[in-house]
């Protein structure tokens, strides 16, 4: 069995973001909070538990349209990969705990969808040729303030994972 | 370990209809298809595998919006619990697969998707007092072509469903 | 998203039975009986729910230590793709829920469970070699009482299934 | 949607040790390691990708026979709620991924495994009377070298993961 799934339902903490890989690739970064709805026996009610926090990638036709449509606070539900990566930064180890999205979806248990197909073609050739590549995107600008740190990893992160991401393009399909 | 979940990502294959159970609990039904992607090493390429169906059942807030927001055809991923029914009608038994949803979102592997949240108490009070119950809904007229058969199917499902729903008013949060 | 995984706990309903498929892969079947335990909070303890039943095929390295391993009665964890199958039998339709097996465990929370290796290549060649196919086997006679029309739904059902897991020996690795 | 549930197929990596929580509750503790298996086009083969490595906990029935079972080393399949806890120590933070387990067995697709039941009673009461409560147990001592700052992490974590467990005994029927 090569592959760990999971399903999370939670909303966006991060507004996300969408950039390029250095091959060319779209990819769209957010940070998601996934709090436990618990069964209290003694109150007879529902009560917020544990709230796990996630890193979700999206890539390609997924990464744009997640661009253009969410937004931070909305709740939504995303099925896909997990990764957990080991990193060290000067002689200190964290873990990032990473969603690489199979399919996002905005949750309508808390309200309404309007859905807009996005006339495209499906990503899912084993190597698309040229003309059928998404278009080249401007990189936002970094903010200013951001720590050093921070974008190093960050850096790494999507290097990793969008090296996989085009090793493996069905993950994304 | 009490219930098995699944996420399927598919296509709306008939429409959501809204209705009431006998309790009053509004929910919306639909069948949904999800065909498998599968990579040909012979051709290189990805192709449609096996479609698998299911009858997709959603409660309360969630059913209002997805009966708001999903039409035919539209791509959706859905987490719910799932239920494989036998019945038996004439001295013959057929099998239902449904799931009892979660959550359900547009694909945006599609589309992009406009989010409306609604302005609602969320229902998760072990006995919401009767003001706070959904307002009453008219069951739109049977379609008169509708063989009995099937709409007595229809009903029994709903029933089961729906009482197993109101007992578990967490699987709709 | 390809494929529709489950995870289910249950207790084997029928004896795991070894054959192999036209093209020499072991197979084993078994019926699962997966049954809810759900929380009655009218009397504050826990009861039976809803069964669900599902036909488990596994294949190669696993076909070969389930049906050494697994007796009927016996509580199993089943991981696998989940198949559902719209069959036709004298113009009558019916329903087979499959789950095409990637893990096999017998569950814990029962009992001790001892584990030995066995000792055999990874079946995850490509296209194994003739001298790295599984020993033949001998089909086990059909128990003489069986209904023809039972043991052709089996074999037609077996054809499919083996012929998919033919063309993707990474389900079953 | 309150939790979040994962399947992973992996291999034990550090022993499985069986404590007592602070209210007299079992618990076995163990690291698992799950490695990817890709198929790698180019080589037409199948290799090892990324590595995600969890912290496994088993409470009550799962965790007695889960001592009594399993060594470093051995395959499994654990299926449970994901749960990833953030800490603190002098200032760091670190991440630790845990899975509070619902089943867990050993992987036939590996060996074959031999069941035996244990006698006991299902672990579903909802305040189970003193005279069902497991056998007191010694906590094996600790091993002298063991970093105190560890210790107390692993102590914490115990603490807050058993605490969880003795307000949803569910969990761990």
């Amino acid at each position: 069995m090569s592959e760990t799934f999971v399903t999370v339902a939670g909303n966006v903490a991060t507004a996300p973001e969408m950039k390029q890989s250095v091959t060319g690739v779209p990819y769209t970064r957010f940070r998601l909070a996934a709090t436990e709805r618990r069964y209290d026996r003694a109150t007879d009610r529902w009560a917020d538990g544990h709230t796990n926090f996630y890193t979700v990638w999206a890539w390609r036709a997924l990464a744009e349209n997640v661009a253009a449509s969410v937004g931070v606070g909305e709740p939504v539900v995303v099925h896909g990969k997990l990764r957990i990566v080991e990193r060290e930064d000067k002689g200190q180890t964290y873990t990032v705990v990473a969603i690489d999205a199979a399919a996002i979806g905005h949750d309508m248990n808390r309200g309404t969808s309007a859905f807009r197909r996005t006339a495209r073609l499906r990503m899912e050739l084993a190597d698309p040729p040229a003309e059928l590549a998404p278009p080249q995107r401007t990189t936002p600008p970094k903010p200013p303030g951001r720590a050093k740190k921070a974008q190093a990893a960050a850096d790494q992160e999507r290097d990793e994972v969008a090296s996989e991401a085009v090793r493996a393009p069905e993950l994304v399909s």
